[in-house]
């Protein structure tokens, strides 16, 4: 399996993190000029792979590398171009250029499949500049809602103005969307950015699913007061319950299984060391590989808080702010993720991605899957994201060894 | 008792609370314009009273009434004059004008006690303005450490040039300083600025003692990560060990006698609501009527503290940024305005003070004693800061028997 570099697979990624709005650091937003930059050399990489490629009508890097006869359905691999502020070098970028790279060796061999294989580099997964995830990807599965295009990013240009600003055509986003018929399946590889792999000394793993999360913003209100005058049993404390009510969240989401909760923001109010918090605000995020086991331990939650509230005689205020329910890898496609995985080696290890991903907004199109490599620590949405060439490497054999041996889904 | 009137006391309040930096609301600190204008107006009202007026080297209002022949050595009451930023109209306020209103009231009935009585409003208690609390009553025990005329407030400005500024000679502040015997005892009516004697429904009580005070910076610190990647028993979640910190404060603390323990500022970073804190920053305070019981209390939070951290494999640090003992009321005090309180045929009730006074300094330099008057639920260092005029009519008349009753120690 001749082709694989791991040296050139490190120094792409090297090469796109330069792309970047911020001097010493990494952040590329939809739309900016780093992102026109990025694109750029995506496009090249892709032409220099034997694919033809474009920009679609959002923004997306897609290269198309035929099969053995032109107008074949596609498999899609990929992921996403855009990062979060002050980023690292693999998420998103990571599974780019490992696809870039299996269809160069594909190209290389001279080799074509029975379907064509596509690569996109999605132009916005994070969400940024618009407050809206999934734009690249939503656009491709055609769910991208028209309202979208009036939302504006933090200097007030609106997704409109700033595709015009871009070379694009606003009116014309929905051709961004491809047909059912001609994608068989969107798979993913990206990096884990969580611990799992590593600590079980795994380079590589098949995804089940991707999680879904709720999101909730507490309010616990009591009655501020003088930290040396109103004695423990007078006081309606508001950080003492909202601290009861983290406790609760830790101890719950612990009974899994693959459930996970994090209070993430806590805000004391009015925050002085001799006053007690009259308020606190925090918020609540649960994940789970199951919509039930979500629901089931988000339902839980209320409920505690809500005695935790009453037994001490505060104020509750419970809001969703955010809900996504788990979007499932396709069995048939983590059984072939499986066998390619165990072909090279490696002891088969599945598991639920924590993070969201483009596969969310692309299971409303086709069956997905996605391949994890290993990252350093677990540690993502950091300048200090780091993998080894040697995974890069193996991650983009198992990869191409899925893509040779890919047979669709029977209809 | 004629001569005590509580319109004059609740609308003398209101006069000084119209002495603000702050439109629609109070703030005044020291050496400020708006105390210049409060100074001079408590001033006028001191010579009406009969008493002989002055400020004194570092900003103070001194009046000075004689006993039945001239130098006697006097009877000091009072209170404080600043306030904090957006504060209620009696914290300070109301002990100045109730100590006016006795001497008034002696002074219409033609009366000369065996002593002389002296007003204070102290120009700095709350130490709003240069970070450092108590000048005023500090300048007049003779406690002013002389740095402290180099602490500068929020502009720059030193307390040595705002001294200057007001008309005042830094190198004169020593001159405050009041010898001991020139003073029989500092005692000072103020609202109690807690909930206990609204409680048991009680006008007035007797204070015990101004509580020690020790203040913690604490630094809990684990791994950030990502809220939907690290499963539950990979974590070192800081925020959950904050809060199990917290609810030991608040265990810890209702095991009194006399002891309160509060975290009133809380910090969580990096604050993201998908993103697992990795580090909490957050405060203790801790009072007590007895130092014994608030050095127990703060041994064993630190022990606590260090058990949750190494039980969650967190770091831990502790900082001790405040810590100040008892200042104990002397019982004789004590006991003449507990018999003050029963003639006018309230129940005795004695409580300590959670909140800091100007006696804190005034110990040093003779026996102190305060008179506690109910406020509105408790609340003070808030623009909802309330009493009713009963209370502050009965609050002064216990205090006017007080000092017509007042016998000096026995040397």
């Amino acid at each position: 399996m001749a082709g694989i570099s791991a040296a050139r697979i490190m120094s792409r990624c090297e090469a796109l993190a330069a792309c970047s709005e911020q001097p010493g650091g990494l952040t590329r937003v939809y739309l900016s000029p780093a992102q026109r930059a990025a694109s750029e050399i995506v496009l090249g990489w892709m032409r220099e792979a034997g694919m033809k490629a474009r920009l679609d009508a959002v923004g997306n890097c897609i290269g198309r590398y035929e099969g053995v006869r032109p107008g074949l359905p596609a498999l899609l691999l990929g992921s996403h171009l855009d990062t979060v502020r002050d980023a690292g070098k693999y998420d998103g970028m990571l599974g780019v250029v490992a696809a870039i790279e299996c269809v160069q060796a594909l190209n290389e061999a001279g080799r074509r499949l029975a379907f064509a294989v596509e690569v996109v580099g999605f132009a916005d997964e994070e969400g940024v500049r618009f407050n809206a995830t999934l734009i690249g990807s939503r656009a491709v599965a055609g769910t991208l809602r028209p309202e979208v295009l009036d939302a504006a990013d933090g200097a007030g240009v609106t997704l409109r103005q700033a595709l015009k600003d871009f070379g694009l055509d606003p009116a014309r986003a929905g051709e961004a969307a491809r047909r059912r018929e001609e994608i068989l399946a969107y798979v993913e590889l990206h990096i884990e950015q969580g611990p799992v792999l590593e600590a079980e000394g795994l380079p590589a793993g098949v995804v089940t699913a991707i999680n879904g999360a709720t999101r909730l913003a507490v309010t616990v209100e009591g009655v501020a007061g003088h930290a040396g005058t109103v004695p423990m049993n007078l006081r309606r404390d508001a950080l003492a319950a909202a601290a009861e009510c983290a406790l609760a969240v830790e101890r719950r989401c612990a009974n899994g299984p693959d459930l996970v909760g994090t209070v993430g923001q806590f805000e004391a109010l009015p925050g002085a060391v001799n006053v007690i918090p009259g308020k606190v605000r925090f918020t609540i995020d649960v994940r789970a590989a199951a919509d039930a086991v979500r629901a089931g331990a988000v339902g839980d939650l209320r409920k505690q808080m809500q005695e935790i509230s009453a037994r001490r005689g505060l104020a509750l205020q419970v809001k969703t702010t955010h809900e996504n329910g788990v979007a499932a890898c396709a069995p048939w496609v983590m059984e072939q993720l499986d066998a390619a995985v165990a072909a090279e080696g490696i002891p088969v290890r599945r598991l639920p991605s924590g993070a969201g991903h483009d596969g969310m907004a692309m299971v409303d199109l086709c069956d997905i899957g996605m391949l994890f490599v290993r990252c350093a620590k677990g540690v993502s949405h950091n300048p200090a994201e780091a993998i080894t060439a040697a995974d890069a490497e193996t991650g983009a054999r198992v990869f191409l060894r899925f893509i040779e041996n890919f047979e669709a889904a029977r209809q």
